[in-house]
């Protein structure tokens, strides 16, 4: 019989929580590491509407990349959305495990997963920190965004022209901006994040970067299928499901 | 029907969340404001096994002192005892309340009914802080001793003799000496507390004022008879039961 | 002969220091009080680019919203953008003049003429900080998002549909995100902000509430033309010029 | 002649200070170690009885675990017990030296004689940190608790039932409980210490652990009576006296 | 029968505790309130030199201006200075009494001495904290200069000329150059303190004030020979002596 | 042709900036690092004066010890000697390069250079941090004094008598009395210094060492000569000058 504690282990070879950054929150995050799995869901968040999703789809795991908490809650009531996923939970049994920046880091993890989406060559670690990604892709700007938009499937992109055409691309799953300096000083003439603010736009021109805002969703959501055919492969008694329902709740118009 | 939300607000006429010390956590620490309420279960702490008894005794309401959550938990798992209980609670749809450091200063609250119970006079607030209350009792030391251990049902005092018989006498339910020296300013003789360190009974030696270490449970566990009837005589309707199973887990041999 | 003291003490009237927050920086950052002013530039934000064009169009004092100098630097030279402005402005002789939270918060100021262009009525300051403001528009959701592109010039949208008409309406030029709970709090259904990241968009979502992201350059800059005017009419005898090129920089594929 | 400083120099070599604690105060917190040295008076504690009993003995150095100075006084006064205590020792000469958590850690330590004093088998010690010890030693709980009683001459003992006869056996003199977490990852079974609080009861019967408060200074004081045999043999010159006065002033009722 | 109680409650109405900033150390810092004292001994520091001074003198009370602890000490040894100064007050009965910032503070204390002794006119506190003093004083600076050494003293002193006559001075006796922006602030041309920094002088250059450093020893010792007088009048029967060996350690060449 | 690049690059050769303190602010600190050079002016300290000097002497790279921003200023106005500074250099064109405590440190830096100019024999370095020198000079301390005056040009030493004749002799330029007890636990008699304070005086008067204040400007003022030279010789096409009006501002009367 598969447990928790079993698909715990297994997330630890592909996403080591040595990994993770200081202040993140990984693994067990909610439930019994002793439960018997049959089925995993996987998602991008823990969001509620994700958790009754994995319930009626008769889930008793959840897999995430963003964390069930971040702030250590001082009580679980009905008030607060993580207040009722947890309460949702428990009531239902079924545990919820996270892999956050230690799979961003992870090789095969979410920047690499990224990297690979968008077809870049010669894929390698940027910086010493080991988050971000870069790799090479030579074209134009405006084919460059629309082969982003392709590959991510986002409906829309933010970015500044830096002016130069691109070849040498750094990538970064959802908010990543704040990694900029790094990405000059590694000589990229491209960035492609999420979350991106006005002033950090501004000093992407000011540096001569094409920064490009993919959106947070869109960069991290394809480590999910990545995942999922890795514990399919690992465990092939479970059933292992992605999420069918959720998606980026942003639009545009 | 009366709801958890009326409860709250009922305790917050008896212990006003502006009372607690800044560092405290009170109130609905899990649960549902608005879930109806029939019966209530009263107990010191929130410990699993009162968990259980308030379960079995078809309790969906549990009121204690001490607080479910003190650190906010970075994970709610089976892995601790704070996790079992919660998992437990939102499980059964258990809802729970408590009252602690603004129930201290409250009047009516722990350190009155401690002073009411050791049958001190002209009972008053011995500091600025409004958490210990002063009385007096006149007698000599070994039969103070005596008292205080019938009247709690303590069964057993650790206690240094300050060298003076009792006339004015400081209580404070729980662990309180370190408010030695606010004791020893408000010209008391004698203080009733709990949780005293060796330092402590040393320092109140020095001091010339006899300390009793009456046991942290016993010192402050009459305050739920007293919570109890008031919540029964405020909601006739509910069935309001103080814990049966629950009592100091510490031992004297 | 009107010196930059005279502007600045105009400023201060009406937008005075002590609306600002406490990190910010606003006032004279660079120059000389007594310098005598013959033409002024107004513009959003002190860029190396608009500070080309203030010396250009002939600009003895440059007042801006964001302020030219944020973290108080260690050096200044020409391997910051920062230092390349300030090092021109120095040597131009061009003083730089900001208004920023403080012009925020004042009458007349950022989210008051920001509620204003969106034709909200019964405007009126949201919270004890002062900082946003809220007012009434009913329509559905959809128009709002029409009018709000047209009246602000925004390009794009970006927005999570809270579900809800738009009645009651909060604004916030720039990154106003984390005062969403304050726009709940007034219950407002509809938020019209910048800068908003993924999170946000869910816990906005999770609140019920309609949140905008109408651009952080698109929500602020109309205050430009309104303090130009002010100036105007305060200092008949002084040129006054809005700056012509500066637009936002983050461009939509 | 033998001085202050060559026994500063032999119990450096007992209990280096290197193995203190980082909060902790050690050495000669009080005299001169050029001083002649005929008569040593060794106690726990240097409170002022004790100080007393040196000089009515004749001694010129007093030797104890406790330190004098904890927190660094502002003034040194008969206000406190402190003052007092060092006013005494200047006015007489008497030099003070105390060795305490570096003692606490040492290889025949307060720990380590703890150990031994209550017989356990192959001690080792039990954490990183060093300062702990574990052994084993057979029984049911209640025959231990005799034991320990009669070994440290304890009057009382405190202490919960984790469940378990007696097998694997932690020790830490003096206010050890907060190291419960070690002992439960050691594999210990019981748990001998001092100054335990309510909570910590509780948490020792949540692991399954028999915990018990044998006495700060039951389980320290056995240090004594080792360091005084030490000091004697290695300066046979000396007269080494163990306070005969010094006790436990908590008593039981 | 005066105590040191006595003396010290004095001081307290010529220089309240309350005057004394955070940071200081005042009042009774070694010794027994409830001693007698027939002789007291007063001077500017608690040095070694001076405790055998008041030592050889008979009396048994040192007040100083400057703090016998300034750091609380975490031992008394023969090692420092402070630990000699405290062991020798103990053994021979002589208790200390300090009054520091807040005799600097107060009227007729250490700065409004400065001032008298310096001839001022209009003398008045000059900053909100209290303790500077500023007084008109007309004449060139070569003048001011002789003026000042001839009336406290100073065998020599440094100074930087700010290009301006003398005629509105502020006084800080002691280390208060770091007030030199409220000198500034005040209107005054004319500094005289000590302890100046090479940066504190250019700083004075800079803004135009003659910044005169005439010794912290000379322009705080004027304030004893005032304070045993007053002393002497209130406390008649008593002895009170200035040191007459304790002078500035510092020499010129 | 030579750029401000090169001299910065050859400073690091000879002050490398891993050498500086933590809190210190060394390095190219105004201007271009792409400018060309053709004349430096070499000064102790940027003050505005010196800048104008620099200007008037055709100099377009200023190099001084002390920096031009110590504290990063939150604005560059006139209101300010260093804004003053700052806007001065910039409308002229000037670069400034400085090295602090790393040319302080430095092997031929201002500490060698002082223990050379004082004709210091075999000179090491004091400490672990690498700041002072220690050297051997025999003589009586009489002598000694005049021999540092004649020296250093220092128109009036200030000093303490630490009773014993020199013979082992530390050195600091500029403020470095905090090293006292450095300099006492390396042996050494005599310590010249800068900048020191009443109560560091009487420090060493208590550990018997003869403490000099030879004057900021006088001790650190060699290396510019020093400095000068080494430029000279590395970059023979170039004009390097040193500052012919900067000098101490502080007298003596």
């Amino acid at each position: 019989m598969i447990t928790v504690k079993d698909i715990l282990d297994y997330i630890e070879t592909l996403a080591p929580c040595s990994l993770k950054m200081e202040w993140d929150n990984v693994g067990l995050l909610c439930g019994d590491a002793n439960c018997p799995v049959h089925k995993i869901m996987v998602a991008l968040d823990p969001f509620e509407s994700v958790c009754y999703e994995a319930y009626d789809a008769g889930a008793d795991l959840l897999i995430t990349h963003h964390p069930l908490i971040f702030v250590p809650p001082h009580s679980i009531t009905t008030q607060t959305s993580v207040g009722r996923s947890i309460m949702f939970l428990c009531e239902k049994g079924i545990s919820t495990i996270n892999a956050h920046t230690n799979l961003d880091c992870a090789p095969g993890g979410v920047n690499d997963i990224l990297a690979q989406t968008l077809e870049l060559e010669d894929i390698s670690v940027m910086e010493p920190k080991g988050l971000l990604r870069m790799g090479t892709f030579s074209t134009e700007l405006p084919y460059f965004l629309a082969h982003v938009k392709h590959k991510l499937g986002t409906p829309m992109l933010r970015y500044v022209d830096g002016g130069k055409p691109v070849h040498k691309v750094a990538v970064g799953g959802g908010a990543c901006a704040d990694g900029l300096m790094d990405v000059y000083d590694a000589g990229c003439d491209t960035f492609v994040t999420a979350d991106v603010k006005y002033n950090q736009f501004w000093d992407a021109k000011d540096l001569g970067i094409n920064l490009i805002d993919a959106g947070h969703f869109y960069t991290e959501n394809p480590v999910c299928a990545h995942l999922a055919r890795q514990l399919s492969e690992q465990f092939p008694e479970l059933v292992v499901e992605i999420s069918k329902k959720h998606r980026d709740c942003m639009e545009f118009a």
